[in-house]
């Protein structure tokens, strides 16, 4: 017999998804999110800006693969080698004026804001992509566990990361997640990550992210999630991650000045697409933590939106 | 000069209100409560409700005078003396079904889902109120701060404590608070809280939480807040706390156990609720926490709403 308390729910088992153009984000797309650590924001990108940024992003792979270099960039082996490839670029807020300004959109800042809290601050900005050359399956994971008490602090989701579709990602090329898996202990998550990670590809208990170009995915960083091997096709993804000041000031893992240092470039990015003629017609995102989390102030103007995660490292 | 980013916001000196029947509880109302540290929920409570529960109340306080007991009741001196009053009563839950229902309510329920998230269970539950017998100043404080690094794990509002309030609580007789304290560090409250007890009564930084017969107010555990001496005046509030099972589970304050005993008084007070014939009319609250904290399965049937909290701690 099954027990309805303990059986899944219809609702457990499908990606929930805020159409944020037609309803704007709702209390219940939050609740659906701090239950299942993800949310689609489905085509938060209307079309003229999706092709700015896929332009962007286009030229930053092929810098990447003219220039061979290692600077901010991952590739999966040695860049001389031939079947080289790059996968992911760091800082690419830094590097690229239209992901500076997407950095600032307000439809994912209001959201952002509502989940993570007023005093949300960008940490990690990257784009993570896969060429037509392939790329290999990436086993099931948390991105990161640093927090003692992990679940507590953020098990609800306050620690988010942001992934904004450039290319399709269907059922064969997406992300897979395990709803709910955000509120598992530690051993539940490594005793499944290791089953699955037995096999080449096992989505037992996992639903896909199915996304389309101009969708974000947001995630908590508990979620146990993964994705297929795949050759032939290019899929890329900007990532944006959140973390609320007061936990970074207290907690780390960054020192407590990096706050400041990335609400200045929050700033910067919300200023930037503010002055872009092409966003004329939005109302910026207003950035108003609360008082003791305004550490922009006084510091010296900015010359780069560039902060190396291991110069500001705590431990 | 006025430094635009360190100035008062004209919002930032006035009580963030939600007019709840009229608007329902918007990304805005949650976003405002966890940067001000405090929520007015403007009427939650229709007149029938209201005068039932006022005389539910009543009904509590009126034993009180009577048996002179101190069993789960707070008096201003031993009950025997002649001055003495009582001032608060606990596990109102369990002493009266129109208040358990109270507890069930679902657009109240909602909010604490919206803010304290999925896996919210109820901790506290009791009765604070001014005879006409008068009442000492309650000094400036935070309710609570067991946790290590509190501002980090729930400055942001994750532990709410829910006034219903079932008399007019004027300027002269209501909660003062100071907005954006919740994200205060420990040597800031304690400096102002030092400095604003030092005279009778003193509300500079502070705005006045004026409420009316059927309001609720929320405010953050972490929020600073005190209230003046009154004479004359009865007013009644009917308190409920909340907190994330994920935080309960591993931060305490009560073991573990707590949790599912706990939810099984939620779901008592929602089925409590929706069985009553002046509710028919209600949708129910769906209280669906995530699969790893549905404690409630598997436990015997309740005999009791009353859990006390000193057989119940961790430490």
């Amino acid at each position: 017999m099954v027990n309805p308390n303990t059986a899944a729910r219809p609702e457990d088992t499908v990606l929930p998804e805020c159409h944020i153009r037609e309803t704007g984000v709702l209390p219940e797309h939050l609740t659906a999110f701090r239950r299942q650590g993800v949310l689609a924001l489905r085509g938060l990108l209307d079309p003229v800006e999706l092709e700015a940024v896929q332009e962007a992003a286009g030229s930053l792979i092929d810098d990447a693969w003219r220039t061979r270099s290692m600077t901010d960039t991952i590739w999966t082996q040695e860049p001389d080698h031939p079947d080289a490839a790059p996968v992911r670029i760091e800082y690419v807020v830094d590097k690229s004026p239209v992901i500076a300004r997407l950095a600032g959109h307000p439809l994912l800042l209001r959201v952002m804001e509502a989940l993570v809290g007023p005093n949300l601050i960008p940490t990690w900005d990257s784009m993570v992509f896969k060429t037509t050359a392939g790329a290999p399956r990436l086993s099931w994971h948390r991105d990161g566990e640093m927090y003692a008490d992990a679940v507590g602090v953020t098990g609800a989701g306050r620690v988010i990361d942001v992934g904004v579709y450039l290319d399709p990602a269907p059922e064969d090329n997406c992300v897979w997640c395990i709803p709910q898996s955000n509120y598992w202990d530690d051993d539940r998550i490594t005793a499944t990550a290791e089953r699955l990670n037995a096999s080449e590809w096992d989505t037992t208990g996992a639903i896909p992210a199915v996304m389309r170009p101009g969708d974000v995915l947001l995630h908590n960083i508990l979620t146990l999630h993964g994705a297929p091997a795949v050759q032939g096709k290019q899929r890329r993804v900007v990532y944006f991650e959140y973390r609320p000041a007061e936990v970074e000031w207290q907690l780390g893992p960054h020192v407590p000045e990096y706050v400041g240092r990335k609400q200045q470039v929050l700033r910067s990015c919300v200023e930037q697409r503010a002055a872009a003629h092409e966003h004329r017609d939005e109302e910026p995102f207003d950035y108003c933590p609360a008082e003791p989390f305004r550490h922009w102030v006084g510091r010296p103007d900015l010359t780069t939106l560039r902060f190396p995660h291991e110069e500001n490292w705590r431990w």
